[in-house]
């Protein structure tokens, strides 16, 4: 197949009438796909059996300081729970928090705290202020994206490089005293599995920004999810590169097991400086007297180190990665035909597909009419709003590797006839402008 | 033993001589016993052991809809814990959101998005009006009066009487617009282990606050604690009682499996009209993808129903009423004595013990010194201070029953030398009025 944009306005039709045939073929095929959320498949669940019976009757209920983890206490964490989760942060036992389920209760912790109390450096609570922006590199996760949205946040895009957020711009952010954070998935990015350069968290690392309580939302939920554990990324420490400096209350990092066991009964993590953790503590003390320390215990038993959790994640990446070629093998094509660019991911749970511009909406309008349910377009930009409607965020794992199949086809088809549509009636005007490159 | 109050100055100062011989022996024994936390003891930990097996390798981890527990979703709850919450709260399971391992953090939950975004009646959110007010019966939790005083509310006291708040004061405080809330347990209220008469349930549910968002805090954290399960103690539902004036948006209900099963690792819930849920869910959803499912599982597969629920609430009767009761008898001659009063708890985690006024912070004083530790003066009033100095709260579940003896013993013995101290140094004043009629 030759590139859409060389195609006179003919050719488009009478492509146009093909794809449509085929598309109208796939319909009666009547698909019930998802590729819409970043979802462990029931395989990759089933790699954590040996969790539910990590604690049994059998089993001592003391953590190594002697706590008995069933009953009340230890609003930090069980020492062995601190550990294991300092390891994946790479900190120090002492820097960390353990919290239930959901690292995303953390992260909106630290923003409760800081809106209702504001952070140790603060001149007042956020709540208080005239406006709080926050940065958020696009493309990004929508959950980050929404909950600074909801706390009544500005949200300033800026974009992704392939090493990371675009510095020049983050630098150029942060001289407004208004921005107080952040946004950062820098290991295996969602949606497009990269890793930050070590530069570019150097440069993050040394910004200087104008309010006095600035913070890097540092999500290291990906952390140790290659998609080829021989091959892992390696990211700066960025913790390491801000004592350096002095700057070590500039970073919240999260981290959770919500993709290492299970996600409806994992454990999460925040690490952060003293200061910080005080500060934090001193106001979580109000809100629990401590998170579920059996489950705490049952994951240390199950993960009593990084090379367990390593071999742990090796069976992940050997479920995962085929599912991620698959897709990108459906793909390939779209690149030679000038119609989609992505970045090939290195770990993480997602492809970033970029469209032709204008065209995100109608493929997954395309998709979702046949069958297979992306995640709504916008969903990686601020306000859930692309402003060049063409990325798409796909999410590989949840379909059984057959299923993946037919919803990456169906996909190709929709950017195939999106592509088509667009050029047809942009062919008039300027095909060559609207079409990708070669960059893929 | 006459009272103490009818002591001339030589006998009260010789009773004090041989009060603290006694009490120099006591320090001798080195004592480290403590009464200060509702904690419960190893053997109740124990009656909840097969809940660590309840879910197992064999196990199927769906839910009742099929939902697999492992994964993400479910952010209210499975069917069968909100089933089981609700009939713990005794509402429908449509009108039960189920939590972490603390209640307390759905309170905080529900005080953090009242004060970042309103209620649904709000005129603005709680974090932009001038001040805030909640009202708080006193003697009363000191949790819940540090959370509302965290959040930055002034608390106002009012008086508990033996049927619950004195409705007279509440009714005149939210006369105040500011006053947007009032903590209440109304079951076997800690510290007094009382429950609210359907009276005073009635009139709280008929109050005509001035703030159009006022809630009652329903903590019913002791619903199925009773002392004695052959007498429980019935509380008027009032859900019911509000739903049928048209106010059921008045109040948040809680209740968890704290004292349960395993405070360390239990579940929570809060239960709400569907004008209030979803309000609250609208925020948790910003906040979590979901609690622990694999844990909600759990609990409801170990207590699939209520007659389940009090048939182990009957065990942890058995090892707590002699707890209690040890106590009891231990105070019963500091009644005859007339220096001291108390409220027969019939169920809870507590007895509330008023001493003569001005002496609670030095009988805790003098318990310290001979290692008895109690919870600290003033814990059961706002700010922590009890402007009477008389209220000391004890819990007697945590120590070992003989070591429950001892320090009963210990407190009794403190309690006697600051009421000899306070009415001999009083003598030449006048004694009686600062001495405790025959009330008990």
């Amino acid at each position: 197949m030759s590139r859409y944009s060389e195609l006179e306005s003919g050719q488009l039709a009478s492509l146009l009438d093909e794809l449509m045939e085929e598309y109208r073929a796939a319909k009666e095929r009547k698909l019930n796909l998802n590729m819409s959320r970043g979802v462990p498949e029931k395989a990759q669940l089933d790699l954590s059996t040996r969790l539910l019976t990590a604690i049994n009757a059998a089993s001592s209920l003391s953590a190594e300081d002697g706590m008995d983890c069933r009953n009340y206490g230890a609003l930090d964490g069980i020492p062995e729970a601190r550990r294991l989760m300092a390891q994946m942060l790479e900190l120090e036992p002492e820097q960390v928090f353990v919290g239930g389920n959901a690292s995303l209760s953390l992260m909106h912790d630290c923003l409760t705290f800081a809106f209702l109390h504001g952070l140790p450096e603060s001149p007042k609570p956020w709540a208080k202020e005239e406006k709080i922006k926050f940065i958020c590199p696009v493309p990004g996760y929508d959950r980050h994206f929404a909950m600074t949205e909801h706390f009544g946040c500005e949200l300033i895009a800026v974009p992704m490089t392939l090493e990371g957020p675009d510095i020049g711009a983050v630098t150029e952010a942060v001289k407004d005293p208004a921005v107080k954070g952040i946004w950062c998935v820098p290991k295996y990015s969602n949606p497009q599995g990269i890793t930050y350069s070590d530069a570019v968290v150097r440069a993050l690392a040394a910004l200087s920004p104008a309010a006095p309580d600035f913070r890097i939302f540092w999500d290291n939920a990906y952390t140790v999810h290659a998609l080829d554990m021989d091959h892992q990324d390696s990211l700066l420490n960025i913790m390491t590169a801000l004592e350096k400096l002095g700057k070590q209350d500039r970073v919240f990092m999260f981290t959770s097991t919500s993709k290492v066991t299970f996600p409806g009964a994992g454990i999460s993590a925040v690490g952060m400086s003293k200061a910080n953790l005080d500060w934090f503590k001193g106001h979580k003390f109000y809100q629990t007297i401590g998170n579920d320390k059996i489950n705490q215990l049952r994951h240390a038993r199950f993960l009593p180190d990084m090379d367990s959790v390593m071999n742990h994640m090796r069976k992940h990446a050997d479920i995962v990665r085929p599912k991620f070629q698959a897709v990108l093998d459906a793909l390939a094509p779209l690149g030679e035909e000038g119609i989609a660019q992505w970045d090939v991911p290195r770990g993480g749970y997602f492809i970033s597909l970029n469209v032709m511009p204008g065209c995100a909406k109608r493929v997954i309008q395309l998709c979702r009419e046949a069958g297979v349910t992306l995640t709504p377009a916008g969903s990686t930009h601020p306000y859930g709003i692309d402003p060049e409607d063409k990325n798409i965020r796909i999410a590989p794992t949840s379909p059984p590797i057959e299923e993946l199949h037919q919803a990456a086809d169906l996909l190709c088809l929709c950017v195939r006839i999106a592509s088509a549509e667009k050029l047809g009636g942009a062919a008039a005007l300027a095909p060559a402008q609207v079409a990708y490159g070669d960059r893929n």
